[in-house]
């Protein structure tokens, strides 16, 4: 194959029927990369130029994502409503939330682009997912722990600066920056296993998109977040 | 050039140097996709296979990103302090932070993927930004609209389902609708407008990155969210 610019199409029969030429090739590249960029950032693919699609055929192919993520999220209202007690009494503990699960959310796309990525060039399979899975817990846990103590120091400065975080603020920051490291070590995995699972299932694993990951992400985090405050504060402020 | 596989390459007095094929061209192509991916997932290029790529190394190229984005969250913990004191009155509304910035998180993705294609394409430039700001405009409060509903009907399947919002369940379902118009309308405006202003200062837009546009929009989220509800429940709940 390599070198040529140009690849005939036969019938059964050898019959030619007609050349396959590089440009063809190229151009069907260009529309798969458009789709698989749509794709990833939650759209529907678009098959026309932006400037040429009716706002509201726009409108359409993107909101049909939105709503699933939405419907997704409400999730996220239970997980929070069933920690409400908690955070009635140790309400600082919401200040971290955004935070928090947006670091799960951050791995978690990040891992999923390398993967998808390394998917779409060949440089991994799904059968590789037992070896990618340990690189992925390894990068995860190193970068958890770098999160999670970059975390602490937050709480620490917020403490001295702000004076924003009470007298307990050295076991708050022991809860965040734990929180961090499992955070951040369970985005990353979903995140990397997720586009495996799906392309071994038969779908497009640019489906698992960024956006459907940070919301899977969100949920979980806030129990592993909720989970591991409530633990470490135990006694002391709940 | 059209159906062109290879062409020439002089020096200044037409002496051939060489010839740069379409292998070339898709070589460099792939490369560039590469980057570009990598770059909106957050992660610097890795320009090595991934599972050759040594574990500690796939780290540092993913920690510098995954810091920078920390260090960004944490104006959402002043966003949170801020509103400490509207949230110990109202603890209900703490419920639907993770769900509201989300919505801005993926509305923005969602619109910065588009543009940054379409401008990978060459379909839109930096001199169409108004064009593309009226269109976005429109779609954002297309989509914000909807989903606007859709929480506000949220709110009102929670409170009958599971009696979550208290009496004045339809006062906090207005402000979440409202709330998300806001959210879900910025979102799509930094998302379409940062990758065009980041062209236009030399940057390359890719870097306004899925992770990177939701940390930005989760600050904004969290100070629109917090305004409306404040507006919306000033007299009553406040």
């Amino acid at each position: 194959m390599n070198n040529r610019v140009a690849l005939p199409v036969t019938d059964d029969n050898n019959v030619l029927l007609g050349i396959v030429t590089i440009d063809d090739i190229l151009w069907v590249a260009s529309e798969e990369f458009s789709e698989d960029m749509q794709k990833m950032g939650g759209t529907s693919a678009l098959q026309e130029p932006y400037l040429d699609v009716p706002v509201f055929k726009l409108y359409k192919k993107r909101i049909i994502w939105l709503i699933i993520l939405f419907v997704g999220e409400t999730m996220t209202i239970a997980a929070m409503a069933s920690f409400q007690e908690t955070l009635e009494q140790v309400l600082v503990l919401s200040t971290f939330i955004p935070m928090i699960i947006s670091s799960g959310g951050n791995s978690g796309s990040q891992a999923a682009t390398l993967i998808i990525q390394a998917m779409a060039l060949g440089e991994v399979a799904v059968v590789d997912w037992w070896q990618i899975a340990k690189r992925e817990v390894k990068s995860g846990l190193l970068m958890g722990v770098t999160l999670g103590i970059v975390g602490f120091f937050i709480v620490f400065g917020g403490h001295y600066a702000f004076d924003l975080f009470g007298e307990h603020f050295i076991r708050i920051g022991f809860a965040i920056g734990i929180a961090i490291i499992g955070v951040v070590l369970w985005g990353t995995i979903m995140g990397s296993m997720l586009p495996l699972l799906l392309k071994r299932l038969g779908a497009d694993p640019a489906t698992s998109s960024t956006p459907f990951i940070a919301t899977l992400v969100d949920v979980t985090g806030l129990l592993i977040y909720f989970g591991t405050a409530f633990m470490l504060l135990k006694g002391v402020l709940l």
